[in-house]
């Protein structure tokens, strides 16, 4: 009884898994499963990431993939693509996982600048592009529900964002899976050669104040179930607590073959919409009260694997 | 430079280190970190929880230890106690970890009646404690910055907390370090027995629908680290992926000398609510922005090692 008793509870927590039969007595058909409902969606609502916006990372225990962001930090996406051609990342490291917070990656060598690997083309220093102008071109698909930091939060083009009509500037959000990029205290002083990972409750605290660069559309595992740095602020101790980064390529650098196949759902489908819907009224055999809202950094935006093409 | 990046970054993102002195052309003093404020606290700001709510769980990794809630689930803090009592969960196990949501240890044997361990003294069925009527009795520290979820929340004795006038109900809240308690489909089918940990993104959706029985004061990283499960909804595969559970003692059941000595922080102390202040109007070298709000799940309530009593 108590593997059901978990199943029961985890399948519906976990919005997987077949939907159970309804209680005879509710006369409410159940809330859709959320695979029941990507079941349902068509083709033209999965979306596949330019691959010159998409960076394949190489770690010794799988794949991580991340789709950048231009639209929203056009410069950094630059940077980083620059250093992904140049193989700037091979052989560096993951040198910090804190928890609850974030998984950092870069160069073990610090601050020693006579050991540490030269940007070679790409930029040292870049403006901050913490927010942009509302643009009426770039795509928003508004998420209604509130939110404590920012007046307004949505989706652009599958990347969870916040803006602001008073001052017309818009912003990503740090979410869990945003992928955000190290700085000093200067604002100039982000490059792209650092970034860090959300692994634990959304800082919203740092929106605005560091640059975004996009989001792990895959592999957050690898990233998040690794043992948590005893230094400072996560930091490892010892160099062989670092997990080594492989390689790191943009997917357009790849031969075709060789390409990730991704798709990421429309956040502008109806498909996505009815995931949200789901959400915030689920009724099933196993939720009591459905919570009416989806706060921003509780929505998956789906990823799956494309059919190939024969 | 770059490790000077990477720590001025991340002593500011984690509110840790020293704060770094301030541009000489701005004439505001920058916020006080977390760790000034928390060293000017004075020692009846700090609460000692009581013995016979604290559960202290041994992992081959080290220590766990878990705050009940009885103002809010008095009759599974009951259960959870006799089951420790009995020894029950020496030698089960975590059986599942799922990436961005939850850890959970049970009996492994789940619902192999034949193989499964007797919960002796304890309870199989509990009433749901999903929610308990507000009073004016029950502690209420009120954290007034909104929330998408509940039309009220804050802190009580420092567990975060919902609460619905309409209703006149209030409940815990699925934040980080929250333990719930697993349960089959019908409400009443949670006993303690099984209990998990959020260790991602607040599941918020799950409040009023699960028991949540207390608070992780110590030892998440020996949770949220774990390697996440590949079976359906982040169950192991194998047995041998579990991490065994060497025991689980009531500190009450504790020789003196041997229960841990934490504090917690009071969640209506002038220091919390200086915590909160510092968060949301963040004002220093790294900071451009402050958020001018703090999520209730953002909140991290301090907990420290008591000083020994000489």
């Amino acid at each position: 009884m108590h593997a059901h008793r978990q199943l029961a509870a985890l399948a519906l927590l976990a919005g997987l898994g077949a939907a159970p039969a309804f209680a005879a007595t509710d006369t409410q058909a159940p809330t859709p499963t959320r695979a029941e409902l990507l079941a349902k969606s068509t083709a033209g609502e999965w979306r596949t990431p330019d691959p010159h916006n998409l960076l394949v990372m190489q770690l010794p225990t799988g794949r991580v993939l991340i789709e950048l962001a231009p639209d929203f930090t056009p410069l950094h996406a630059a940077n980083i693509r620059t250093l992904a051609r140049q193989h700037y990342f091979d052989g560096l490291a993951i040198v910090r996982v804190q928890d609850n917070f974030v998984t950092q990656w870069g160069d073990p060598a610090g601050d020693d600048k006579s050991k540490r690997r030269s940007l070679g083309e790409a930029h040292d220093t870049l403006p901050p592009e913490y927010t942009r102008p509302i643009d009426p071109k770039l795509a928003w698909t508004p998420l209604p529900d509130g939110d404590v930091y920012a007046p307004e939060v949505g989706f652009s083009n599958g990347f969870p964002a916040a803006r602001d009509p008073a001052d017309g500037q818009t912003w990503l959000t740090h979410c869990y899976g945003m992928v955000g990029v190290g700085r000093d205290y200067g604002p100039e002083t982000g490059n792209g050669s650092e970034l860090y990972v959300v692994i634990g409750q959304a800082p919203r605290r740092l929106d605005r104040n560091l640059a975004i660069a996009g989001r792990v559309l895959e592999g957050m595992p690898l990233l998040s179930a690794l043992p948590r740095g005893t230094g400072p602020m996560g930091f490892y101790d010892k160099a062989a607590q670092r997990t080594p980064i492989q390689s790191v390529r943009l997917a357009s650098e790849l031969p075709p073959a060789q390409r990730p196949a991704v798709q990421v759902l429309r956040t502008d489908s109806a498909t996505f919409a009815a995931l949200l819907d789901a959400q915030r009224h689920r009724h099933d055999a196993f939720y009591k009260v459905s919570s009416g809202k989806v706060g921003l950094c509780s929505v998956e935006v789906p990823v799956r694997e494309a059919k190939p093409a024969h």
